[in-house]
Formats: structure tokens, C-alpha cells, sequence
């Protein structure tokens, strides 16, 4: 158990990379920061964590992580207001849905501590990395895998559980996002590990999205495996769509990834007194809106897109336009929680973290 | 492109850890001979395959084989006959189906020589390793990750194509396997990505696979996720049940592997006449069977633990015992298979191949 965050070791890096980045220009998860955060799960316990620089990881060709894809990670972002104060969003959320990933993947829990005062002390060491313009952030991405040797199929013995971070800009390059229904391909399987952020999850839509980039759009809808009627998520965002005034998302399953920027808009829709239903959505129902012009809005969000308005959609060959409003649902979200996350507002639902 | 074997470049140990190895009670795929062969893929191409000696691999933080589950595997077995003649068994096939996984999973695919001039290279290298004690051989593990970097979720630009070898025992340590039927958990999706073999399928059956064992079960016979109605394979298994003296196995699919065991024994029992059926195979016709007595047999079949036959099977609370034959299918064809491997006969259907 680690109290308080000066138990957590640090080796400072000795030559800092922070004026080689230009800040003006950031890409998204590509350029890292100073340190990072490693800790080893070995013997039936996590050790103490340690704070190095950032550094290649040594592993033996066993490990597990290599052959059975046991692994689990998070999203989140660190922000920073002008007076330099430092902010996470809803960071216990993502304590606990790492968990939760870990307890399916077969994997041990993580003490509450070993994460926030893990976050809390990284990212103050790391602070000047964290940018200030508008749309920028820094990601931070923790995340465990089976460090643990053999070739036998059955978990690991021994993990590491490692923070890094990452200033990012715009997670699409392009403003709006145009999406492909899928009807042939899909994410997760009823019974399976869809709502886990395992790290398999995502390997499995990388050639499905590559089918679809190359046929023009940039995002897959995933639909459910057994008759793709429903709308599921995105490959890294949950999905709204809007009928008339109505906000509608589907629920969250065992399938379909429990996403904190999604029950963050259902909270705000409500203090707003924004229509809003958690149901099963059909394609059909969305096709059919588009077609008599019902369907106003359609977007993704998630952590690292934020609020991310769709474009149009594909089905079956064609493409549906989404119109595009003066006042969305969509920028009304992204404002009022790019608010919150930046310290620009008042914070009524307490997400806002100072680190 | 390299042509020959010649064309490796081989960087031999200096110290052997042969000796250390007790040949006569070998785990499975933990103790790792001297060598490796390790190819990497840079810049859209894969470059020249080096041997070395087995030792850590280093990775950035980043790579994204830590965050997204970007891998595929195959397995397969070496073997020593008394000449001291090397064979592998079918070992294009695992080469093919390799490639079916990468590309699924968004993975550049690997040339034919590379796969085959390395195994030949690395095997002639590492000969003393492949245990010649019956039950025994050498473990073979030919794995593709994304070493490249980057938190965005998509494909990686960099790979590192590995063959690591273990000389291994059986794989379940107890003779006979209890199953159980599972009904709350999936393995695969339709349009997934169950026919690959890929990191991430393997991590999800850890808990379910736990949970079962802690039942009292050593392994988790798969059903579609769609209403468990169906049995799909094992965890690194694919099923066969006899029912009076009909064999019958579930076809292959997308949310199945296509295992060379499976097909071998088909073919086996095509040549010897055994009455054989490739259809889909109720959980309940299973069950009927099992209680009107028609169910003479159940075994997996896989590469790592060859035929292995099923004990009893639990489903729905109730274990149902299978019968202990004499003669049964699964002696027959396990006798079959390792002869043909072990250079023991015969080999009419041109499986054997001589490293
Ligand atoms: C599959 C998937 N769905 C949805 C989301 C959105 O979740 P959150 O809002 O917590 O970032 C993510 C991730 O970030 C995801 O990976
Ligand atoms: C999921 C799964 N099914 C079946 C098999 C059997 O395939 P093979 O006979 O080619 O080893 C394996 C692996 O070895 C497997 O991983």
C-alpha cells in the first residue's frame, strides 16, 4: 500500500525533450513526454511503483502480452487552466472501468492508490508538458499487460502497470467524421470482452476500418454480430444520434464499452432538460429518419474525439447527409464539458479533479 | 527476398543452457532453447531475419502491441526421430494460416521463405533441443506483433516476426480433460475475428476458462454467442464427439479456427473408413447422447495437446461421464498422427517434413 505520493520513487530524466516539441502542432499520441509511471505486479502483488524516464520496456519473447493479447488500458486527459492549475476529468471513473477490464481479462485489480496518487504525482513532475491551447491536452494512457513468461494459453503471473502520457491535438484531423454502418464485420461478441478495453478489441476493427477508409469514410458503426439491426458504438467513441429533439444512445452492455464521455452528455442533457432516451436504436430507425428528415444530428463521443459530430453515414451503397445546424446538441456537449475540463466554468456535477 | 538459409545471418550463443534442462520432465512452452529468430518489418517492408541468441526484447512504451492487441501466433512441434532426423508436421499450413491471421488483423504478411528458410535455419541450429522421449518434442512459436509506436488506435507501421522454441511435455499435465459446456460466455462473434489466431481470443477465455476450474473443469467447450445452441471448439482445441460410431465435428467459420489436427483427422478417417460428419452439433443432441448412451467419445484436437480425450462433460449443473473404450477413435487416431510425426511409419498423406 502506498499512502501519499512521496512513497512513489523518482529518477528524473536528465535531459529533458521538452524544447524539441513544437506545442503549436501536436498529433495525437505520438510525442511523449519526460517520465512515465511503472509498476510490477510479481509474486501476487504489486510492488511499489517507480517513476523513470520515459524508456524502452525489456521483455522476454514468452511473455505473455505477445501471444495472448492480456492486456487492458485507459483514456483520459490532463488540462491545464491559465493559472496553471491542473485538471483531470472524472478520473476515478477510469480507476474503476480499468478494473473492471482487468477482472475480465483475467488480470489482478489495481489499488485505488497505486493509480491516482500514480497520476497525481507523474503529473505534476510533468506538468510543463501538459499544453494550453485550445484542443490541445495531454493524454494520458494507462495501461497493464502480462509482462508474465510461457507459452502455455492461461494468465500471466506477473503484469506491469505503466502510465505515460502524451501532448495531443485534435484525435481527427479533419473536423467532421463521415461513418460506414458495418453489416459484415463485427466488434465484440454477446458473452465476450466488448465492454472491456482490452487491448484485442481494437486490433479486431483495425482491418474492417481499413476497408472502409478505402471505400471514403473515416469510422465504422458497429452493429450487433447476430443481425446487425442495432446501432452499437464507434471504434473508440459511443454514438448519439438526435430525431426531431431527441437525443438517443443505446444502452451499455456486455458488448458496448461503458464510456465516461457518453454518461457524461446524459447527465448535462438532463440538467439541461434535453430529450433524452437510452434504448436499442435500429439502423432502420436511423435510415428511415434520414430519409423523411427527422434525423438531425448523429455524433460520437468519447475521450479522445470529445464530442465528434458526424458528417454523413453510409448503408448498403449509399450515403446519408447529416444536416448541418447553426446550434447542435453536438457543440452545445462539446462546450459545456470542454468547460468543465479546462476550468472555464462552474463544474455543478463535480467531475473536475485538480491534480 | 532471401532465397536460402545461407542468406540468415546467425549469431550464435556463447553459453549453451542445454545442460540445465532436465529432458526427462518437461514442462510445456516455459523452458526456452538457445536461440531465436527474430525479422523485423520497418519502412512497408519485412527485413533480412536474424538468429540470435534467446534474449529480452526491447520495446517502446508506446508500442502497440501494449495497447491494442496486434498479434497473431501459430503453434506447432518439432520432432526427433531415432536417427536424429528432423520433422515438422504440415508446416505450410501453419505458414498460410499465419498470414489468413495477419491479415485480419491488419498485418503486413509475411513471405514464404522467411517463414520456411527460418524454421529450417533455426531448428538446424537448435537440434539438440528437440526432445526425442515419446510424449515429448520441441514447441515451436512463430508470433508477428506491432512493435510500432503511438496511441492512436489504428495499425501499426512496425512488426517484429519471431520464432522462439520450447521443449515441452504434454500440455494438460492430467491424461483426461472435464469440459464444460459453457453458456454464459463467448469466445467469438460472427464477423469477428474467431478464425484468427490472434492474441486477443486467447486473453478473453482466461476468466471464463477460471471460473470453470474453479467448478472443478479443466477446459471451456465454446457455443455460439448468438443463443448457445451450438458447440464451436476449446480453448486451443477443436472438437470432435462419436456418436454409436459416426464422427462428428462443427464446421469451421469465422469464429472457429481452422485446426490442422481437425483436418488430419479427418482425413484419417476418411482413408480408414470411419464414418465421419462435418455439420453444425447441438449442445443437445450432445446431451441426448450422452443420456441414451450414444455418445461413445468427445476429444479435442490440437496442436499442443494432440487427441485428447474428454473424460465428462459438465452442462447446466449435471456432469455426464463418458465412457472409458478400449479401442477408441481417439488412441486410433492420436497413434496415427504421432507416428506419422515422429517418423514411426508410413506417411501416405505427405504431412512429414524433413527440416
Ligand atoms: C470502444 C470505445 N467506446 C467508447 C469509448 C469512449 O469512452 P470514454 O468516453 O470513457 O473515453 C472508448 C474510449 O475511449 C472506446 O474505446
Ligand atoms: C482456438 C484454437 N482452436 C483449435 C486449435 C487447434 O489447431 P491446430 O490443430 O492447428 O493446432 C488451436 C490451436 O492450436 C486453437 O488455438
Amino acid at each position: 500500500m502506498i499512502g501519499t505520493a512521496q512513497k512513489i520513487a523518482i529518477e528524473k530524466t536528465k535531459t529533458s525533450k521538452i524544447t524539441s516539441v513544437d506545442f503549436d502542432n501536436l498529433p495525437f499520441g505520438s510525442v511523449f513526454s519526460d517520465h512515465m509511471l511503472v509498476c510490477d505486479y510479481r509474486n501476487g502483488a504489486w510492488e511499489a511503483p517507480k517513476i523513470m524516464p520515459y524508456q524502452p520496456i525489456s521483455l522476454d519473447p514468452s511473455a505473455k502480452i505477445f501471444h495472448y493479447g492480456q492486456s487492458v488500458f485507459e483514456g483520459m486527459k490532463a488540462y491545464r487552466d491559465k493559472d496553471h492549475n491542473i485538471w483531470l476529468f472524472r478520473p476515478e471513473d477510469n480507476y474503476k472501468r480499468l478494473n473492471v477490464s482487468s477482472k475480465r481479462m483475467a488480470m489482478p485489480e489495481l489499488p485505488k492508490e497505486y493509480f491516482m496518487e500514480g497520476l497525481k504525482t507523474l503529473l505534476q513532475l510533468d506538468r510543463d508538458w501538459i499544453p494550453q491551447s485550445e484542443g490541445s491536452s495531454l493524454y494520458v494512457r494507462p495501461f497493464i499487460f502480462a509482462s508474465g513468461r510461457g507459452f502455455h494459453a492461461s494468465p500471466a503471473d506477473e503484469y506491469k502497470f505503466i502510465i505515460a502520457t502524451a501532448p495531443s491535438g485534435a484525435y481527427f484531423s479533419s473536423g467532421k467524421v463521415k461513418v460506414l454502418i458495418e453489416e459484415t464485420y463485427s466488434r465484440a461478441a454477446n458473452g465476450g470482452v466488448g465492454f472491456a478495453k482490452a487491448g484485442g478489441n481494437y486490433a479486431g476493427q483495425f482491418y474492417p476500418t481499413q476497408l472502409a477508409v478505402e471505400k471514403g469514410y473515416q469510422q465504422v458503426i458497429w452493429t450487433d454480430d447476430n443481425a446487425h439491426e442495432y446501432i452499437e458504438e464507434a471504434g473508440a467513441m459511443n454514438i448519439f444520434v438526435r430525431i426531431k429533439d431527441t437525443l438517443v444512445t443505446g444502452p451499455v452492455s456486455d458488448r458496448i464499452l461503458d464510456g465516461i464521455t457518453r454518461k457524461s452528455i446524459l447527465e448535462i442533457a438532463r440538467e439541461e432538460g434535453i430529450p433524452a432516451e437510452v434504448r436499442k436504436l435500429k439502423v432502420n430507425e436511423v435510415v428511415e429518419a434520414a430519409k423523411n428528415g427527422t434525423l438531425k444530428e448523429m455524433f460520437g463521443a468519447g475521450t479522445a474525439a470529445v464530442v465528434s459530430p458526424i458528417a454523413a453515414f453510409g448503408y448498403r451503397g449509399s450515403d446519408y447527409d447529416l444536416p448541418q445546424l447553426e446550434k447542435s446538441y453536438a457543440s452545445r456537449f462539446k462546450k459545456r464539458i470542454t468547460d468543465i475540463q479546462y476550468n472555464r466554468s462552474e463544474d455543478s456535477f463535480g467531475w473536475r479533479f485538480k491534480v
